[in-house]
Order: C-alpha cells, then structure tokens, then sequence
C-alpha cells in the first residue's frame, strides 16, 4: 500500500498541469466567445489546442492496454483527467473527452477490423466526434431494459426507430458517429438479451436532430444534447456491434471507464471550486473581517477539503482495482465513485457559489457550468438510487450467509 | 391560534387559482416563445394576462394599508403569493412581481407627492417596470456597509458615480426607473448612516447597461439582471429618497416584504414540484414497479412534502407577526424564512429533477429554471450566512443574562 | 388564522411555567438522588410533586373532551406538553406521562364501566401506574402485523403466551396493569383482524419482568422499559377491550395523541437544549472570544431556532386539525410531525451537546439522557421510516389522478 | 500508487483476525459479566484474553519505531487497530487501548531512563494502566490555552492544584500514573509555552478521585471517565517531563498517533455495524418483504459502505503520511480524519440502530455503547469545530497567494 504517485504519473502530472498553464487556461475565454459566434461548430481554438496536445505527445492517455493510446492503466490516467477536470475545454483538447473515449473503447475492444478503420482511426486522431445514444424521453432510461427504440432486421440491413434525448455531442458538426441502444429482441425473456448497439453514421437518412436539450438553461454548445429522432433509419448489418442481443454485455464494458473518467474530472472541478473559493474568501471583506477569518467559512473549506480528499481517494482505488482485476470485479468501487463523486462536487461547488455570491452563478466564472456538469452525472450512466440500490442489494447478500 | 385560512382568503385563493389555471398555466409555453422572438421586451401575452387580471380585480394585491392596493394584510397576501409562485409568469401578471413591488412600497411609504406621480402611479398601473441597484461586483455586498457607489451633491443635482451587477428586471425595455443604492457620506463613523438611495431613470446620461448576468444558464429574459455602469450620472437633487443617508433606513423597511414575498413563491414552486414528481412517479416503472412504489421514491416525496409544510408554516407565522408588531419587530422570524425557504425550495426541486431523470434539468420542465430561482434567493436580500449570523446573535444575547 | 396562542393558553402556560420553576426543576436533582436509592420505585419527592400539581389544578391536562380530564382540546394542551417536555420529571407530576395517558385515553373510550373502575379511576388519580406491551424482540415490531404473542380464549379465560420488550414503565413498582396486544386470530386473511387488546394485571401468574432494557446506557429507572415473557398467562374474558380481532382499532386511535404528546415534550426539550447552548456559549471563551462570537456557534444558534420553530408550528397545526377532522383524518399531519420532531430533537441535543463538550454527555446536564428520548421515539410508535413510507403512498396517490 | 495492503500486513490481519474470532468476540459476555460484579476492576477474563495474546506476539503493535514494541509502521498498524476496533475489549488484550498507547509513546519519546523503568516498563507489559490528565470542567478545553490546572515549583517537588474531568481509564484500580497537564507558567506572554506536563502516581496523597463521569448513560466500566481533584499533590522534580513550558510540544507529538488509532477502530465499528445491519435487514420481514429487499435499506447499507471506505481509505492515507513525513508533516491529514471518522461512525451506528428497531439502542447489541465511543471522540482530542477551523485557515492561507 502506498499513496504517492508513481515518478511515471507524476512526470505526466507536471507536464499536464503546464500544458494546462501554458495553453488551456488561456484559451478559455477566447473559446467562449467563438462559442458564441459559431454555436454548433468546434471553435478554431480547440483545433489549434489539439494541434498542440498532440504534438506534445499527451493524445489519447486514457486508451488503456492498447497500441493505440499511451497505455497508462486506469490509476496512472485518473490524476490527469483530474488535471483535465479543473477546465471545462481541456479534455477535448487531448482527446479525452466522453463520449468519445468511451465510444473509442467500445470500437477498440468490439469492432471489427472495417468498424475500426472506418471510425475508430479518425476518432482517435481527433478528426471527428461521436455520440452514444441511449437515453429515452418516454421511459425510465435509468433502468436499460425500459429502452424502447427498435433494431429491426430487414435483409442485409437493419432498420431503426425511435426517439432519444440528451445524446451528449450530436449537436456538434463535427459528430459523424453514433453508437445506437436499442432492442433486436424484445420479446427474449431475458431482459439482458433484448437490447443491441449499433453504429448509426449521423448523415443517414432518418436520422432527425430535433434540437438541443438544456442543463440548468446551458445548452453546452458546441457539443450539445441533442434530442434526436430516427425515422426508418437503414443501415448495413455490418454496423451491427458484437452481435445480436450483447447490448447489455458491451454496455457493462463501456460503463466502468466512464464512469470513473467522469469522476475523476469532477474531482478536478472541485478542486478548482476550492481554490477559488479560498482565494476569494481571503481577497473579500465581510463585517469588519476578511471573510477567510469568519469561523463559518472556514468550516466550509475544511468540509470541502475533506470531501474532495476522500472521493479522490476512493476513486483512485477503484482506478487501481480495474487495473488488477477487471471492470467487472471493480463493479462495487465503481458503482460507490458513481454515488460519491458527483454529489460531493455538487456540494463543494454550491458552496463555492455561497462564498463568490450571486457572480457565482453567472458567467464570469466555471462554478455554474460546474455545478451543471456534476448535477446531470448524477443522472448519466445511471442515477445515484440505482447504484446504491444495487451495491446495497449486494451488501446484503454479502453478509447474510 | 387557528390554522385555517380566513374566509376571505379562501375565496381569493380559489379566484386566484381559477384564474391560473384558465390563463396563466395555459399562456406558459406562448409566453416562452415570444420571449425567444423578442428577448428583452415583454411579451404581448403577458399584457393580455395583465389586462385580464387588472379586470378580475386581482391586481396590486400584495400592497398592504394603502389607498393603492387590495388592502390585504401580509397574512392574506401570504398564501396567493404562494399560488402565484406555482408559475413563473404569473407574479406579473397579477402585478406583484419583484422587484417592482418592493419599489412600490418604498415609493408609497418614503416618496414625495411628486415622485409618486411620476413614478408610483404608471407602476400600479403595470404601464412601466422598475429595478432596485444594490449589488456590487466589487465588494461582498452581503454586507452592504461595503456598497461604493458615489452619489455626490453638485448645486441642484447629485452626480452618482458605480458599478453595480444583478441588477433584476434592469434588462427589459420596459424598465424606466432605478433605485439606486450608494454612498453619499462614506466617511460618517456611523457606517449605517453612510448610504443613500435615490431615484435615476433609465434614459438618464451615463446609465450603461452593459449585458444580461446569468443565473447558472439562464439569462431570465426579458426581464434579466442587468450589470449596469453609472458614469456621472447626474440627477435632480429632488430625486433623493427620504434623505441623505437613510438608505439603510429605507433597506430595512423595504426588505421585510420582499423576502417574505420571495419565499411565499419558493413555497409555491416547491409545492408545485412536489405534486410533478408525485405525478411523474406515479406514472413510470423501473425495475418492474411503478416509481411510486418503490420506498427510496415514497421518503423522498414523504420528506419532501414535511419540509414545504414546516416552511410554509413558519411563513405564515412571520407574515402574521408581521402584520401584528411591524416588519423591525418581526425581524427574526423574517431572519428565519429567508434561512429556511430557499434552502428548502433547493431541496425539494434537487429531488424532483432526480425523479424526473435528464429531463428534469432540461426546458421541458420548471424544475430546472425553479431551482435556478431558488438557488439565487439564498443570495439575494443577504446570504444565508448573513442570516444566520444575525439570528445567532440574538439567541445568545436573549438566553445569555 | 392566527398565530398567538389564545388567552386561555395564555393562562395555562404561566401557571405551567410558574409551577415548573417552583417546583419542578428545583426537584431534579433530589429525583435523581432518590432514584439512585430505591432503582425501581417512584420516588418520595414526585409523590409531593403529583400532590402540589394535583392541589394546583394542573392535573390530567392531556383528556380532552371528558368528564375525567381538563377538557382542553389538543391545539390547547399542545403548549402546555412542550413546557412538561423541557424536564424529564414534569410529565409525571402532573399525571400527564406516557404511557399512561395513552392507557387512559384507551380506558376511557373503549372501557367497560367495570374496567374503567378498577384501572382508569386509579390512574386518573395517580395511585398506579401502567404500561403498553406491544414490542416483540423476535419479529419486526415496526409492522404491527408481525407481532406474535398469542391469545387463546379458553372457557371464560384467555390464555397469553409471549415474548416482549421494552414495555416502558413495566419495571416500576408501581405499574399494576399492561395492555397486552397479541393474535387472538392468526388465521384470519385479513391481516388487520388478527390482533386483539387486553388488560393484563401485572401480578397475574405467569407474567415474568425479566430485566430492564436499556436506551445507550440509560435504564430509565424507575419506569423502566422492561423486557416480559408471559408464560400461560391466565386472564378473563372480560379483560378483553373492545372485542376480539379490534387491536389495530384501537392501536389506530391510542396512537395519534400518544405520538402528538411526544412530539410536543420533544419540542420542550429542543427549545430548553438551545437556551442552555446559548447561555453556555455566552459564558466560556475559545481561542480569544467568548463562544457566541465565533460565526460556526451563531450558525448552530439559528439553525437550531429555525428548526424548533418549524416542528412547532407543524405540531400544533397536527393538534388543530385532530381538534377539527379528528385522528384518522388528521394521519398525514400526524406522520409528519413524527417524522420530524424526534429527528429535529436529535438535531439540536446534538448540536448543544457539541456546544457543551464532553459535559455535555454526561450525566450534569440533562442533554444526553434528552437525546436518548429523542432517539428512542424515533422508532417509538413507528420508525421514521414507516411513517415516509405511508405518507408517501398518500401523496403519490393524491397527485396521480 | 497501491491500494493493496502488503504481504505483511495481509499476515498479521490474519492472526489478528483469528485471535479476534478466536478469543475476542466469544468472551464479549462473560466480560460485560464480570464487569457487572467488580465494577472499576479489570476482569479475570481479560487478564487471561492478554496472556493469550502475548504469547500469539500480538502484543504492543501500536509502538513504531522502537526496540519496545512490534516496529509497525502507522500504515502497518492502522488495518490492524480497525480490526481491534470491532470488538470494544479487543484494543486491550493486545495492550493497545488508548490512553495507554499515547502515554507509552509519550514515555518512550520523551522519558528519562528512570521515568521509563518506573512506568514505561510495566506499562508495555501490560502490568499496569494509565491515564492522561487534560480536560477541565471549569473552561472550554477544547482550546487547550485555557486549562488552569496550576504546576507550582516548590524546592525539589512540584504542588499541583487543579480540577479535571473525563480522564478516561483513571476510575480503574489498575491506573497508577497520570500525565498531568497544566500550567507551570501562567504569565508567559506565549501561551504555547505556558503548560507543561508532569507524571503524577494515582496514589500521590491529595489526589482525589470524585467520580466517574458518564457517556450517555454509560459509565465505561471497569475504564470509566473519572472526575478527579488534585488538591496541593505534591510530587519530585523528576516527573516532569521534558522541561517546563513544553507541554503543548508534547501534546502535539502524542495526539497525532492518539487520534489515527482512535479515528481506525472507528472505521472498525461501522465496519462491524454494517455487516450487523446487513445481517439484521436479511432475516427480518416487514410488510410483506425481507427488509434487504427494501429500496431505503438498500440505500441505507450503500451510502454507509461508500462512507465507511472513504474514511478508511483517508485514514490510511493519513498514516501513510505520518510514516514518511512525521506527524506534523501530516497534520492536515490528521486533522481531516479527526472531522471525519468520528462523525461517520455516527452515521453508520445511527443508521444500524435504526435498522436494528428499539434492540438497537439497548445492551444486547454493541451499537449503543459504539455510537457511545464514536460521539464522545467527536469531542476528545478536539472537537470538530476546532479541527475544522484550523484545517479551513490553512487551506485559505495555501491558496490565497
């Protein structure tokens, strides 16, 4: 047991952290107002920022065991996406940005050989986005089964109906890809076999961009989430992933990296929220004291501390068991990060909002668009409820014999 | 002690709920569609709601004593406010929206005849809006000893001098008059005796109104909070409310109602959240049972509906208390819904969004845009934190002898 | 609606108030020392304090509607239940302790004449005192159903078999009767059928107190809360109330004033718990200020108040409806003041308990035996988690149509 | 970076274990026996529980670095003091029990040969216990400045006066020497140099035991928390330790290791109460299903699990630091596990309680006397508003730069 970085992770650390210094954090504002000008389109900013990523050879570090990526393990590649966390445009700049590193994987470890060179070479070399649609506005996505879209085979193609939303990235020019959940099957009676995922180019007649879904009034242009209707969708059956029926076995894999990638940024994000807050707690003035020497604020920081530390660290052990034993057996670490990490963000930023005022929740500052990230991965690849109540289930079960 | 509503209550409770259900819930979705056409000008619908209402005879309710208004006592207004916060269009349209209706007060309580001409009369009328510039980028201006705003005699005029954001309602074209906070004696020892308000239109000179705040994302078109630049604006000396350094005077008269106002509507919105998530729960299976069924779902709308009662009560406790020994003597009950009532309101819609799933945080839903309000009113009128210092501080003198 | 407790109220409270201080809390601690002497027997001292409160007129308070008590409606005796909360002797003194009132309130409306003049005269006079045998330690007692004690009739007897714990009061010596709730019909499908009441003299043969259990460490001498087995207990018919498969019926009516009255004595010991912290903050120093000037101590101060307040006004708005719609229509409110008034008490005893350090746990001050009350009422008639589960089925339920 | 614990350590949890299953937890009853009939003894059974454990060498594993003990390190030990912190007479028998441990460091660190012989040398063998003599009833202790106990020179002795309370372990008859803290300097402008600590036999004449304090009804027999007097006791030169004025330098060097053991037995109570509450909510039915199967103790047992492995893994970490950079190094890290797992414990014993229904609370289960332990270390060795606000000044002071 030791909880020092490797010298590996923390030479990649430092050179991160002055790529974060030299060019990201610099280019957040100028990227926020070509945002502005072109809503849906990758600002000109971002494409230099990859330009410059890339030649730094910090491209794909989150592609484990794989000529492709920089093959670091889960616990050498999550203190860098907490790196990454701490600025709203830094995990696209290297290429590490969901859906796409999740979507990289599932190519990686399920596609064949044209699937790959078709749209994993291009994802990994960062010339195009993609999404990954799952959710559903008239079921109860939380639970996969409820998911209603059908695959339906039609000779040698499949034809596709449904109606999704909050598909993260769609909106974006850039996305030419989409990884479609839907049922081949739904009559199986087993519910784990209804379910396929199929690849679903986003130019294919049918498929119908109805328009951006909000978070908390952000439409998080230019990626986006996108409603999205697919009307008759054709598409060849060599789009097919895995097979038939194994939507849930690729799900299963798929879900792990992404959640503790997103836990890992928002561990980043907190962590940023508590050196803002600290700072502006010891620059402002309340009743006769800097507010950093009000007992209440304080206690604030220390909580914070506190709570950030510990997600950090359970997140790094869970990292650690993927790496030793798998996704599958890491599933309880995983689903305990899944419940701990985005609350606790959202707590440290609504108290970073609390000590910067009503500016906390505007534009001027990350925290806003903080707390919307960590508020909707409270919901995404599962709420928080559905987590705990399959680790309590499994608590129970442990302990009863 | 009785906890029935008066009779005469209960028949303005049933008008105005009649009346929200025949027109402002209907109006809902057409009022965000012309507020999309036309960002910060009212929208044509609103001033049909407000003609309908003015001719129901439910409007201007909110102003207590005075030739003005209904004549209600703050107890009565109490739970209509409560209903009115149901919607977010519809304080407006029954005319009682903030901050125009804090405005009013100070109008009718501190104004000359001919300030009230001038401006009381076209705002009991709905003919024009008003804003209310306190809140300051610079200074924590939760304590608003730290408010720099410079308002200097020069012969007949004052020449004010500021920087001030948040500005509520200052965006939208309708809005003609500010009341304006700032110091006219920064070096008098009393630091209670140092600020002033007075009286600048919108049109005058040196007003720059420089871009809508946001609130997480959203801008809350088209009334907006406005960051506004005061560049030696020069205003008749006339314009002074009450007297020169009486604005904290003038503060704590002004702040008792709008707070309790604010946190009737927090109840409202909460209330209404609750009966969505009920609704929403009763509706959707996960894991083979209805939402509804599950225990996690029937605690969280269990505890959701003791936390609104509690807050609901102490409401009506302080607006009672209110009406019987004034705002100053009702203070720490006052002190204690500005604590509760938001919080609360967070809490209950936190809830509701996780009930509802992605949706929850998007545009099809008041959940999100709720929270947004909720969120900004445990900063608005003070910081929670502020509050409970206060508060504090006087249990301990009351219990220390 | 009205807030201000009427002049009768009024009335009540002062001599309440004024009998306390008098009488009651110069008693505790001479209470105390008695009870270390004679463990199980009431001591000398509450018999002169039941004769002063009896020669006061202040006696059997919580009867309403009733030729044998004050006739005070709930909303009336709900105050008067706070200030006896705020000494852990008081509600005895003034015949007002549970479970007597609630075994009182049984007698009186479900009693036979003959019932009533051996059991409920005795205890209205304050001669004896009595317990409720309901806790089962085999089975789930939070789902009354569950309960297993039998009763078998057999010729003009009913035979009672069973095991049962913590029957506040039963240890005491002057405890003569039990209301026994068991299976008089296990078979009946209608689960609610099953289970009857009846009386069982504590010196029946058979009846077997096998040691006081205890709540943390505190074994509550003298009443108690003894774990009975009841080996062949041999009763008449005639002790049975009401009739044969009406247990749930009269457990429906016993509970609601049973919960309300805690709930109130909670209230008394929350508000003496934030008096106390506030005069003991007022009066130690730390780290160069006296205690109530730190900003965390101010923030405790008022989350406390606001809290009390809360489950105050909710408590008495339970007695007002009871008074108006009676117990089965009041069942929401009833659960929710349940739901929150123990955990609020818990709150603040904690809190105050921080405030006091390791004092504060002791035995000097009356906090930690008030959180052990506070705690055990949490599952006392129902944990929380019964009630959210059953006011949540209802609120589900009336927003789904 | 590894979250496995080493191959040592997975052996000494083994035989930790073992002896635990073994010898512990089978004479877990006939202790709390034979407690009951001598009460401030230590009983039989845990005289022999120590030979067993002496001759297994699981004796003195706390003591790094050192020719005395077993030469774990802090990171090495701490899995190992949470498996002792399962059973509450586990920490003895391996003569681990605070305040032995801080006291023997204390000793080890900074004695004289002849301190070490007198009472280092029976204390590792556990021949004798100690005490450690810092709290006061009169001033808020937390804040240490504040004790007043006076340390007076007088020719070749020192003549303490003072008057202290919860010295815990200092009611058993086996206690012979106390660390006494108090102040030898009351004058010096330095209030970190104003307290010293000196050795003091319980049997010095004037040493006056009162009482024993309780914890919530508990009185920790045979240990107990004793109230104590020193009335003009008078011991040699020699037993000061250090110098004077270098009480609070000791302090330092004792609490750090003081607080990691309490803070890992800890994790070893909710670890212990989880599995208890798993065990409970599989073999207990309500309302038709298995308590494990209901949604909210699903909940219950995933938000304890996911806090209990936080606070582990903080721990750990915090003793990790301990190990490279020394306990001040690691006082931040010391200072968040002391906010953190006392009150966590508390949570996760709530929580079992709850599940466990009115049982939970009594003296068949160890949840009572656990939560007992975990509260009061909310206030030991500072409470958490302490820790907080210096953990909250330092993270303000690190990032305001």
């Amino acid at each position: 047991m030791d909880f020092d970085y490797s010298d590996k992770v923390k030479e990649l650390q430092a050179r991160v952290q002055q790529f974060m210094e030299e060019h990201i954090y610099p280019a957040e504002t100028l990227y926020e107002q070509q945002v502005q000008e072109h809503r849906w389109d990758t600002p000109p900013v971002m494409q230099e920022l990859k330009k410059k990523a890339k030649a730094a050879e910090l491209w794909n570090l989150f592609l484990p065991e794989s000529e492709h990526g920089a093959g670091l393990s889960n616990l050498e590649y999550a203190p860098l996406a907490e790196l990454m966390g701490r600025s709203l445009i830094a995990s696209e700049a290297f290429n590490c940005s969901a859906p796409d590193t999740g979507n990289m994987e599932v190519l990686a470890r399920y596609g064949t050989e044209e699937q790959k060179a078709q749209w994993l070479a291009p994802l990994l070399n960062g010339d195009i986005r993609s999404a990954f649609a799952m959710t559903e506005p008239k079921v109860a996505s939380s639970d996969a089964t409820n998911i209603e879209t059908s695959i339906v085979r039609d000779g040698d193609d499949y034809i596709i109906n449904g109606h999704k939303f909050y598909i993260s990235g769609a909106s974006n020019q850039h996305c030419k890809i989409l990884i479609v959940m839907g049922k081949t099957d739904a009559e199986n009676p087993d519910r784990y076999r209804q379910q396929s995922m199929i690849l679903v180019p986003m130019d294919t007649p049918g498929v119908e961009v109805i328009r951006p879904m909000q978070v908390f009034g952000f439409d998080d242009a230019p990626e986006g989430h996108a409603e999205i209707k697919f009307n008759n969708v054709r598409v060849p059956a060599a789009n097919m992933l895995l097979g038939e029926g194994r939507g849930f076995e690729i799900a299963q894999g798929r879900l792990g990296p992404g959640r503790i990638h997103h836990c890992m940024r928002l561990i980043g994000v907190a962590q940023r929220a508590l050196e803002t807050m600290a700072k502006r707690a010891s620059e402002r003035e309340v009743f006769g004291r800097v507010m950093a020497r009000h007992g209440g604020v304080r206690e604030v920081l220390a909580k914070s501390q506190c709570e950030i530390e510990q997600a950090r660290l359970l997140t790094l052990k869970a990292a650690d068991r993927m790496d030793k034993v798998g996704n599958k057996g890491a599933k309880d670490l995983i689903a305990m990060i899944k419940i701990v990490a985005p609350q606790m963000a959202c707590n440290v930023l609504d108290r970073a909002i609390q000590i910067h005022g009503a500016a906390g929740l505007g534009q001027d500052f990350f925290l806003a668009r903080g707390y919307a990230y960590a508020r909707i991965i409270r919901l995404a690849d599962g709420p928080d409820e559905v987590h705990m109540m399959q680790l309590g289930r499994g608590i129970a079960a442990a302990y009863s014999a």
